[in-house]
């Protein structure tokens, strides 16, 4: 048996020896690249805290000294060590998820997996502790330097340094990079750290206690670590203790790989009895050689792999969104030398690459800095420039404010990119770009765009960086690219109409990739007789006027998004009918007002019953009389209606 | 003449010699407290930047040279300055904006007054004037030491210091305070400066030219400031520049009332030609004896006031929204130890000072940082506690995802009290609490309460508290609390009916103190033989049953609510109508998809036509079968509509 699965609980952990401990390391590195090799996963960020996370659950008891993984993508070998060995099923629906999740373990505190929270919420938990007579317990965050370039991190530090009287421990797991190498005046200190300058300054002032120890972490400290990659060199001039600035104890720098190392740090640091920060070297990809030759990312996240090389499985070599994005992206800037692009520590998975490498002085990496991208592009555009901000949808909701207040109230003219919106499947609730319509068709003056194939992304993002004065939304989901939906008339609105029935019976609006559904509902439909119109507003906010138009003219009206059904855009073109007195009834399909748990896109789809069959079902019934509307109530409600045969449903 | 009438904009400045600009300043001091004490506005920030303002346009060469105003309540000097001395009717319809507002000058560059955000402007404003051949210009932002607590600043400062080929001038305007003074490790840090213990370290490292200059500001350097209430005096071991760490060049600290030491310090800042702090110690109120002993909030903002005493003018002895939650959160406290209150550098203004008198130890001021109020609420829940988050409905927008991820994923028990919810009046288009009825309805098991009245308050208060699994919600606007309105009957789940007509014809859902707004509608109704029930929800997310039950008995359902009309309760209750296939047709009612310049609440409600009597007409008007929707369309669209007689108020 190996010594992995003799581990059943982090307790099992307390009889092994250092050379056990580090041969248990060798049996998880073993295990994640043969698992994650077969089900995908982020490889690269686990390979780096195999020892950490041992280390970690040798010293503390979790889970009453409660471990917080910030951004939570590095938490494989924390499950590997509570239990949880079956990785078969990583990130499918009954298979563990792929981040933190409290159903699976007591173990699991934060499953939210935007970066960036975890001191916030250790702040919160450690003051709890305090309040309520557990005072002995620990708590321990885990993050990266990635996500220390996130403001909430400022925030919270703010507030742990205000009170020392608790047993907090911030374990600041230091790879050089979030995604991309970190970037900013922030990086450039720990870097300088890294490169041991400052490891005398530090070992000079760390206590009697952390004296002895930093000589042994000072031997093991890691020197071959890739650094940022921006000048940190040209400015080592200054070399005191930034974080000595905020009142807080600083052990380190120390060999995150090196497991005894650590293990001794992080029982110093548990001794303190005040919030103390453990900076570990650590490097993203470790022990895999051909994570650490993939430069650009470190096999950050990846599909299924051939454990041997690192090369995809099956290369798919269909065409994505993203990659579409970002070639006409590179077209645009060619003709448009105001645009510059932006993006929040995810140059290459937002699909940047390419125009940074055409146009490298016209980019600009932020970091894990949401709120700061969105308002320093309103500062761009002040100056005269057209920013394209890039994110994944979901990451772009800690940035409404400055959407609203920084970008529309100022009129600024910044497009949004957002890639992975609605349903994305397999990382779970926090990742899915659902909020993304619902959250901005409320800011005034926005524009969006959901473009249905390859085609229409292009021309919509010509479309939006021609407008200067008012923010302008793109979204599209991950994956391939849908293939080409032609339209049969494009309306003088921008209108596209795709399909038009025997009579106009039901009109389908199809948001973004949704056209393809409503052309698969509509085909349904005409073969029992009902005539359906399908159009793909093609700019979905504000409401096109043709829309009203055709409403007026169809008994019924279908609004599919790949977003949430409340408050959605289904939701603003009934009170667009409704102002303009059409009294066409209005049926909104989008995703359920839920949290929706990780399973393949098509599987969480169904579970909406945004499928053609199961909404053709629907519509039929309605238009033939039954009593069933066609967006089903999520629990029943068992009241009376008042519905009748077919006029029924003009009434709504 | 006094000196000040003859300033028509900043060059005007240039002629005056230092003695002038003293004599400037004191005209300005007085004509703020005797314009201000008049009006009502922000005072003690403006006493407390006055020589600041002066030497800033004195130095720099607005608008070539943008200057931001972080929050923006400090720039009434700036106006004097620019060609706005006319102040008759500050904040009010016609008169001047109480914050910067680009339609009243080109002087004026950011308006949204939420704060934090100037830094991040700064960043990509300066970045574009180098990109486009501008590189002459400088760029200046003004950020007080309370909105550093804010993680934007750190996020900007991260990126700010990775691009130093630029003229950026970043003052700290540095009082000790926000709102409240400054809590946390960087208050402590700035004190330590303020206080004089790090400016022999500075000296010695500011270079030649700086080195010239400081003899002269450490002699001016202000010591009588008081600082920060925190134990900053208890742990002064630590005397290195924060700043340094993060590379960016460093000037002060100068006396931010020494208008000659300023425009030193300013012209040497101006020519480094690269980013540099200029550190400035300033008091609010400064020169206004009533302002410096108000230790609460230094007459942050005021009402009308004796301009000699300070004392109000009209003492309004009604209570407010505010007082009665102030006072509830006390009785809340007595009875539940594990409720606990977090305010974002606000306690005083949302009602927490009576909770923190009494329960000193369990309010937590976070500083000006939302997104960690809420995460670390998240903490306090899982460790057992149940936080009551007391925000200004606006500054809610900047913690969105963490409403989302960190509360509601989690299941956390939090309770967010939203003051000044709705049309705000005076302080414009970033204060009005307009988003947070149609942003939050989104969030997956939110429940949201919008009390009618004082005693409601304090009920859905004690309900809200006693919610241990979800984020809830109390909001309620600014100002005195509405007259008690009674419940005729309250319906098994808590819903209020507050009148029954003769007959059931309209249903109208009165949200919150638009209840009393439905009762008014409901008397014009009924005089035209109309019969109005009205209903007060109480909790209108997730929207009660007995509103679906009754709704199915009307012709027409009215919702009127304090908030956007896009995307806000009204739709969810035609959703959840729709759901139960009751086809009764909604009429939603609330504010326009637009950004609301400042005026009197009342006047700002009229534009948006929620006046009893437009509304009853517009009823009437649809009852009978015109073919006016209620709704009115903002832009009048022209087309067909198939409306027909009263049978009409059915179908939508």
């Amino acid at each position: 048996m190996s010594l992995l699965e003799g581990i059943s609980g982090p307790r099992d952990l307390d009889a092994l020896s250092t050379e056990q401990l580090e041969q248990l390391a060798a049996e998880i590195r073993e295990f994640l690249i043969a698992n994650v090799a077969r089900t995908g996963g982020h490889l690269g960020p686990n390979l780096g805290v195999v020892e950490l996370t041992i280390a970690l659950h040798r010293v503390f008891d979790s889970p009453n000294d409660p471990i917080i993984f910030d951004t939570g993508h590095q938490s494989y070998v924390h499950k590997l060590l509570t239990g949880r060995q079956d990785f078969e099923n990583l990130r499918s629906r009954g298979g563990l998820a792929g981040y933190p999740q409290r159903s699976e373990s007591p173990h699991d505190v934060v499953e939210s997996s935007h970066a960036s929270s975890s001191l916030s919420w250790a702040d919160g938990i450690s003051r709890a502790f305090t309040r309520t007579g557990r005072s002995d317990r620990h708590v321990v965050a885990v993050v990266g330097d990635g996500a220390l370039t996130g403001g909430m991190t400022w925030e919270a530090l703010n507030n742990i340094t205000d009170d020392n009287d608790r047993n907090l421990v911030i374990v600041v797991n230091d790879n050089g990079r979030s995604y991309a190498p970190t970037i900013g005046g922030m990086a450039r200190y720990l870097n300088r750290v890294r490169t041991g300058e400052m490891y005398r300054d530090l070992e000079s002032k760390s206590g009697r206690l952390a004296d002895r120890l930093l000589g042994r972490v000072g031997r093991a400290l890691y020197r071959g670590v890739r650094g940022g990659t921006r000048g940190f060199l040209s400015r080592l001039t200054n070399n005191r203790a930034l974080y000595s600035q905020l009142d807080i104890k600083y052990l380190g720098p120390v060999d995150g790989h090196d497991v005894k190392a650590m293990v001794e740090t992080l029982e110093l640091a548990r001794s303190y009895g005040a919030p103390v920060i453990v900076h570990a070297i650590t490097e993203k990809g470790r022990g895999y050689q051909p994570a650490r030759d993939d430069i650009a990312d470190q096999f950050h996240a990846v599909g299924r792999i051939d454990p041997q090389t690192g090369e995809p499985v099956s290369s798919s070599s269909a065409l994505s969104w993203t990659d579409v994005f970002a070639e006409e992206l590179v077209a645009v800037g060619e003709s448009r030398p105001e645009v510059i692009a932006m993006t929040a520590a995810m140059l290459r998975p937002t699909g940047l690459g390419p125009f940074a490498e055409r146009f490298p002085d016209r980019v600009y990496d932020v970091g894990i800095a949401e709120q700061h991208a969105v308002a320093s592009a309103a500062g761009l555009a002040y100056g005269g420039l057209h920013p394209v901000v890039a994110l994944y949808s979901t990451f772009l909701n800690r940035a409404f404010d400055q959407v609203l207040m920084d970008v529309a109230l100022h009129r600024a003219g910044v497009t949004f990119v957002l890639d992975r919106a609605g349903v994305t499947g397999p990382d779970g609730p926090s990742h899915h770009g659902m909020w993304d319509l619902a959250l901005l068709h409320i800011v005034p003056t926005i524009r969006i765009a959901a473009p249905r194939d390859a085609e229409r992304l292009r021309e919509e993002l010509r479309e939006a960086v021609a407008i200067d004065d008012a923010p302008t939304v793109i979204r599209f989901p991950k994956g391939g690219v849908a293939d080409a939906i032609p339209a049969i008339e494009r309306l003088r609105d921008g209108v596209d109409v795709l399909a038009r029935g025997r009579t106009e019976d039901v009109l389908i609006v199809g948001i973004g990739p949704f056209a393809q559904l409503g052309l698969d509902v509509a085909r349904r439909l005409e073969a029992q007789g009902i005539g359906a119109t399908v159009v793909d507003p093609r700019w979905v906010v504000p409401v096109p006027e043709s829309i009203v138009e055709l409403s007026a003219r169809h008994r019924l009206v279908i609004t599919l998004e790949d977003g949430l059904r409340v408050g959605g855009i289904g939701t603003r073109v009934r009170q667009v009918l409704r102002e303009a007195g059409i009294d066409t009834a209005v049926d909104e399909l989008g995703l359920p007002d839920a949290f929706l748990d990780h399973a393949s896109r098509e599987e969480i789809l169904e579970d909406a019953g945004l499928t053609p069959a199961k909404i053709a079902h629907d519509v039929v019934a309605q238009v033939l009389g039954t009593r069933i509307p066609v967006a089903r109530p999520e629990g029943a409600r068992g009241l009376p209606t008042v519905t009748g045969p077919i006029e029924r449903s003009r009434r709504h």
